[in-house]
């Protein structure tokens, strides 16, 4: 049970976050703080949160489990803030998709990242956002990946984790760099590839014609391309180097399918697709089918 | 009404083809011919056809309408078998993804395309294939693109324009060139740039891990690196111009957002990710809410 909870930045992760917590029965009063009272007022108004105000001291006082979901970029920025109010009884997590920055701001600001600060990411979202997005039932059969460090508090940690599951969240544990590779080849890579093919066929002449005819495979395959710019832009900066890397393996493979185009090598194109095909099915559709839909009860 | 319908090569696009028609009553008797027994065998079990014979004379003897749905690679072998046998009242048509090769192979076969062979392509599919995942309503509120040449019959495009609508197919006219340069953006290239992602991410040392922790935006990103490799094969090769052309768009366009990544140009990777999000959400959100799933009925 966690009697206060403050979220700082109510969008759809911390908004997801309270519903949850509120439906469950697992969190007494939920304050928000942040930059932009229209969100507050309007999550107070959903009946989202329980209160909100624009000063972040009065928003922690007191509170057992603070939740930075902030966009990444401004994190270091509320990490300042936050240093000097925080005390021994209160357990800070984020839920940032990128970890290495966030841990590289919290040792610019606290020396070494404090006992009780558990670096997390809820690997959760849609291509929708903000605190009208959010949902009960966002974190229920996902997987939520925290990255404690050597120092972190074993009570923090258990608490954040316990916080999650409570969502209905399988929580693992991981090294940020890990984190921070897997993360950029499933997620921050594909972004990257929705987000660049949209624009270069945008660009084109015949961009009216072209997404007219663009069926269910083009709209799935580009779904992620509707996701807020904002945030991405903050992971594409956040999680450079582990992207970079993504980019430039798959250019390398990008080319040699080319080359088998190219010089009508239809022995090595089909070998990539049937790989490609073999290697998606086994881990998709045999999770899809192990896994159940389970509802969001207690 | 078409009293006698031949499919020749029956999978998921002929079967559901002779399912939405029959669903109609807008066929008197539809017949299969291929090379397996075993799918014609199938189809016969589900119902979804009246009869199979391994000889395709006598497959098309007597159809008003035959319809080439085989793989592409083979089309051209099978119209060379077909061409002996074709009459002035047999209206043909296919359903290859591609429409230049289907056209050359026609011209290098016949002289030039019969005015009653009609080129087609049913903008519709998914990652199954086969004559068990056919559905009778794969075609509605899909579009079938026609690509009639300058002798193509009135009265045969007619036909096979009414058949597609009669399946709840939006039918348009379009060139043969214009057809599968947009294809090749729209559905050939994303096919191309989904499996090249999950081939290069398989052999990644870390690919256990990397699907393990991939979400809800990766799998619909990577649907149709599920799709049957033998087919892309096929419409890799068949289209090859106009998809070498997409891939080197696409690869100057990554190298660009790169580029932007690398010397931490927020300005432009912000550009570039919200001008795609404002097309996307333009063409497909607007698309999708001025489009209401209509049942198949008469």
């Amino acid at each position: 049970m966690i009697n206060k909870l403050t979220i700082i930045g109510l969008g759809l992760m911390g908004g997801s976050l309270a519903k949850a917590l509120k439906a469950q029965g697992a969190v007494g009063q939920v304050v928000a703080t942040g930059r932009r009272a229209e969100s507050l007022e309007r999550g107070l108004q959903l009946g989202v949160i329980d209160s909100y105000t624009l000063d972040m001291a009065e928003a922690v006082a007191g509170a057992d489990v603070v939740v930075i979901a902030t966009p990444t970029l401004i994190a270091e920025k509320v990490m300042a803030e936050l240093a000097p109010l925080m005390t021994a009884n209160m357990v800070v997590t984020d839920v940032a998709s990128v970890k290495g920055n966030i841990q590289k701001a919290a040792e610019r600001i606290f020396g070494e990242v404090p006992a009780n600060f558990v670096l997390g990411h809820p690997i959760a979202g849609s291509e929708q956002s903000g605190v009208d997005a959010s949902a009960v039932d966002l974190f229920v059969d996902h997987r939520v990946i925290l990255t404690p460090l050597v120092n972190t508090s074993d009570s923090a940690l258990s608490l954040i984790q316990s916080m999650w599951e409570t969502c209905g969240a399988e929580v693992v544990r991981m090294d940020v760099a890990e984190h921070d590779a897997v993360l950029a080849a499933t997620s921050h890579l594909p972004h990257v590839l929705a987000y660049t093919l949209v624009d270069a066929l945008a660009q084109n002449g015949a961009a009216a014609d072209i997404f007219r005819f663009a069926a269910g495979g083009f709209r799935d395959f580009t779904r992620i391309a509707s996701s807020d710019p904002t945030m991405w832009h903050d992971i594409a900066l956040a999680n450079r180097d582990a992207i970079l890397q993504g980019i430039d393996t798959f250019s390398a493979h990008l080319n040699t399918v080319r080359q088998a185009i190219a010089s009508g090598d239809g022995d090595a194109i089909f070998a990539t697709f049937d790989r490609a095909k073999q290697a998606r099915d086994e881990h998709f559709l045999g999770q899809y089918l192990a896994r159940q839909k389970k509802p969001l009860s207690s």
